[in-house]
């Protein structure tokens, strides 16, 4: 059910997205023009909330309540205001929005730590070559060489950063203290279509998938299709159609997991050529990184089985192994408890996409809430939500916050 | 075992290999002047071995040697001399100067027939949209409207057919008597592996395989590779690799057939992004037509199957459904006959390529015999036979029309 903060939510998220860098289209760009303009109206909302606002040296925007006292921890809310080229208006933003307006409810309201709305500028990793530059910062682990990086037009992070008003020579300072840091939190919607199909508006992520990535080659043997009997070919891609079939397979039985082979090409690729060589992809995540490595094992040495049985040759080069992110158990439990504070249930899932959570993790305990997403689309302007299940993202967030509190 | 009329099969193939289009490979298109001289010398070749010589309208060689009487029938025995662009030597020639070498071995002996040895110029429809032009006009197949088809730099093959020699008014007299035509021998080489596998010299073609071939497409719906769980995908590529081994597979069992599929492409193709659509050909081919039907039915039905079950789309769109050519069963045994009779084991089998014999079957009884040809190559410089199989060939030629002669 909408209420008012949920079209307060939409109508920020909407008002956000007029700044793009493509006329016509969302494209906003870690420190580009449009960056700039969007950081600005996100420090207008958050002094709107009433939070004190700051940016910090890579252009993250910084709305902070102090704590009771001196002393107290920080609790922190964030999400990003960057977008990939051509994008939906709620990737981030939602995440950004639900904090400033989670922070406007309780203003009233003591809390027993200071609370701090990040808004990340860095999170797509599309401008420049980074990996979450603004949120890894804050736990202390940006590469000095990223500022080296260059954008397609040959800037380097370190101009870029320069001309938005930034300063390369004190990103040092952006790192937190962990013993003054109580946690992270970050609403985003789903980007998947668990929460559609299962009609639920929020869900409670339990990590951040690890992910293993190969290309993998598959050596056969020209022929003839019309002159080469079935039982003398080494057919490539016929071998590599059942290595297909054996990632869907076993990346249907893991917990969680999901294996995908999202390129396949084929040489020589003539109609009437018997396939030489085949080459494709592996993209094999889980929450949980032995499940993972378990199952990049079966797949691995089943298509290494499938080969020698077929006589064609297999390898694969595996140029990815990120470990999964467990989300904190304890904060987890209080975006449940917001949940049902809230009015709304909420189940458990695995995030298959990378998030600054991922970052903040190596700071602070953190945890995530999903918001349900139309189709499970995203990375799209086809992206979209509704106010209803904006509402219930802020309530539970704060429901969540006051639990939290509450100890 | 080599002889001297391996040698000499060898020596002349050579020789006609020294006239092609392009330096430094062999590439020989109907019409053109490296085919004008390959026709002069095959001439030269022919009334070496006590032919009488001449050159029909379309262009093609014909050797003869009369009957002993004005009614006497004609046996023929032919192959082609142009070759694909960057060709093998054997693919054609071989069937030619067999043809010539027979009837010098022949020469003295009496034959109740008329004998022509051809050298047709239009078998690998390279040049001009054409399909067996020459053999096709034996057998009154011609089609007016391939006068009018062009080569690549717009010359129409009535133009290339005057500068030639040849003449456009006149084609339908090629058209032969059926009732006057004994029948058509041609010796060509295997160009697929079974007879290097079998370890014989020579087999004895059953039929010409019939060809289905279609285009398919797969239509599921792309996602994000992390976050759409498996049970909830619709993944094009996932269903197409199913399609695939059930191709092989069905392949496989059905009597003497083989099925390939030759490409398969992916869209959108991104490592992280569940396939959209997956696009594959299927080509088909067996000696039986009832088998092949029942087998296309076979696989095309199973891919609606696979497709159905799935939940995605499936459209199968067929372009070429080409009825199998048997070939005569007397003629069959005369060349196996004559293979017994030169001391040659020879296996019946199918060929799965396309020969000028397709074009004859429809004016006379013909057959064919294969000559192994190393690691089945074919349409490739490294297209290699030994002077000890083409010993074979001719001997087998040789023996084989005295085995008609016989009755």
């Amino acid at each position: 059910m909408a209420g008012e903060l949920g079209a307060k939510a939409m109508a920020m998220i909407a008002d956000l997205a007029r700044h793009t860098d493509e006329p016509g289209r969302l494209t906003r760009l870690y420190l580009s023009p449009a960056h700039q303009a969007c950081a600005e109206a996100t420090a207008g909302l958050m002094r709107n909330a009433g939070l004190a606002v700051s940016m910090d040296p890579l252009g993250t925007v910084v709305g902070r309540r102090e704590g009771p006292a001196p002393g107290a921890k920080t609790l922190l809310v964030g999400s990003h205001i960057d977008s990939v080229v051509n994008a939906g208006i709620y990737d981030g933003p939602l995440g950004v929005v639900c904090g400033i307006l989670a922070a406007d409810v309780l203003r009233g309201e003591e809390l027993p730590f200071a609370l701090e709305v990040l808004a990340f500028g860095d999170e797509e990793n599309v401008r420049f070559p980074t990996s979450l530059a603004s949120s890894s910062a804050l736990a202390g682990d940006f590469k000095p060489e990223w500022l080296d990086g260059e954008d397609a037009d040959g800037v380097t992070l370190r101009e870029a950063l320069l001309a938005f008003g930034g300063d390369p020579e004190r990103i040092g300072e952006i790192s937190r203290d962990p013993a003054g840091t109580l946690g992270y939190l970050e609403v985003h919607i789903e980007q998947g279509p668990v929460l559609e199909a299962k009609d639920l508006s929020v869900g409670v992520v339990t990590a951040i998938n690890g992910a293993t990535r190969s290309r993998c080659t598959v050596t056969g043997m020209a022929g003839h299709a019309g002159t080469v009997p079935m039982g003398m070919r080494a057919d490539a891609l016929a071998a590599a159609a059942e290595m297909v079939s054996l990632v869907e397979a076993a990346g249907a039985k893991a917990r969680d997991a999901v294996a995908t082979v999202g390129v396949l090409e084929v040489s020589p690729g003539a109609l009437n050529v018997i396939p030489a060589e085949a080459r494709f992809t592996l993209d094999i995540r889980a929450p949980d990184d032995a499940v993972r490595a378990a199952l990049v094992e079966e797949i691995v040495s089943g298509c290494a089985a499938i080969a020698a049985r077929r006589g064609v040759g297999f390898a694969e080069a595996r140029f990815m192994d990120q470990a999964a992110t467990a989300m904190d158990e304890s904060l987890i439990r209080a975006l449940e408890t917001g949940a049902g504070r809230a009015g709304y249930d909420a189940i458990r899932l695995p995030s298959g996409a990378g998030h600054d959570a991922v970052a903040t993790a190596r700071l602070c305990p953190s945890a995530m809430l999903f918001v349900r997403c139309e189709g499970g689309i995203s990375h799209n302007p086809a992206e979209a939500i509704t106010a209803a299940d904006a509402e219930a993202a802020v309530r539970t967030l704060v429901e969540a916050i006051r639990a939290i509190a509450r100890g």
